[in-house]
């Protein structure tokens, strides 16, 4: 293995690793001994990697989006931002360590000295989904009255608290189902009827579009451009 | 002061200064001797009243619920349902300890071994709206394929988010606002269209119903009978 194909394969190592220990008992709690265990690595290559244990925080934070797969892509928008919340959810359901890690580190309000900008997923979100809905709106999809930004914002908070009840409840186990009324309930309040009826909201929506992201992501293509359209077709 | 009166302002004291501690520094950080020296209390008498640093938390978990005062009566019973939401996104707004510290406790995820009861609050709030939800379908507020048992849960988890979102970006600013955006679209897809457009959701609505409700408090009525009718229509 090339040197620097090593040095990249162990700072994914060391990353995964703190999102699983962050994801078990918090930053606080969190110590650097552990994380090296879980991943196998020596102190220096840590360090080389990350400064500190808040800059490996901040960095699983920000891989929050890059660990969703990308799905397979829709005709309509709308199915393609649904899609995405219930990849979301599955990985979650999955025990995602790099997923569960970076929301535990968002959610947790934490202390006040601790650095942690927590601001960056979130406004990952909320910027992809402004995006997504604004792609909807310009294609007819969503009803004269939704205000895009406030839309946007608004489904990254009640994704948000449906994991953490489903997560306080059941430890995810029923993330699916709750993650499908939600998208029932908000779809609802935004789509045009005839996008509304063609919408698959099913709680098993998740594992399918992952399996086909995964499908796609083998085959080397993104899931965003043309190849993939038929995989997609397949999943759905 | 009776010695029985003097025992419940001091139990009250030391519940307020814990969820205060909570609050800022989360469970496993907060100290009985921080809390003592906020509530001006001594170690017997806190001891007297909890058991454990536990059993406290769990105290102020139980106490979410109680510490919304009751809102004035309204005609519409989602109306009613609106209105508690907004009390509690007001009473976050204005950093009420008792809220803040459950809302905190229940959302940090904590350790396994914290032997906290999460459950507790989502559960009454659970239960407070299926009741709700169940009160309005009967009265023929609610479109006819909605799901009260899941609609009430999906509520409080999406209220939890929207607050969660708006403490990590704002520290609570905006939450009248962003509950306002989340009531506009759940109400949207549960309401009957006649009820929907008397739904008040304004983003000043928590602080006019908080006026209300103390007043309501004050004249020593509950907000659940008659009498505080008059208040309640002066009040919206």
């Amino acid at each position: 293995m090339a040197l620097q194909e090593r040095a990249i394969r162990t700072k994914r190592a060391i990353l995964v690793a703190a999102a699983a220990v962050f994801a078990e008992v918090g930053y606080e709690a969190a110590t650097i001994s552990e994380i090296l265990q879980r991943a196998d690595a020596a102190k220096g290559s840590l360090y080389f990697h990350f400064a500190s244990k808040v800059e490996l925080a901040q960095a699983v934070l920000a891989g929050q989006l890059a660990a969703i797969p990308a799905p397979p892509q829709q005709e309509l928008v709308l199915q393609q931002g649904v899609d995405e919340a219930f990849l979301l959810a599955h990985l979650l359901f999955m025990g995602d360590p790099v997923v569960q890690g970076s929301i535990r580190l968002t959610v947790d309000q934490g202390t006040p000295h601790d650095a942690l900008d927590r601001r960056v997923p979130m406004n990952g979100w909320i910027e992809h989904n402004n995006e997504m809905l604004g792609k909807a709106k310009e294609r007819g999809e969503l009803l004269p009255h939704v205000d895009v930004a406030a839309t946007a914002r608004m489904f990254v908070g009640a994704f948000t608290g449906v994991q953490v009840l489903s997560k306080v409840m059941t430890s995810h186990v029923d993330l699916p189902e709750r993650v499908s009324d939600l998208q029932h309930h908000l779809m609802a309040s935004i789509a045009v009827p005839a996008v509304l009826v063609q919408l698959d909201m099913a709680a098993d929506r998740g594992a399918r579009v992952y399996e086909a992201a995964l499908r796609l992501r083998d085959e080397g293509q993104d899931g965003r451009g043309g190849p993939g359209r038929r995989t997609a077709r397949a999943a759905t």
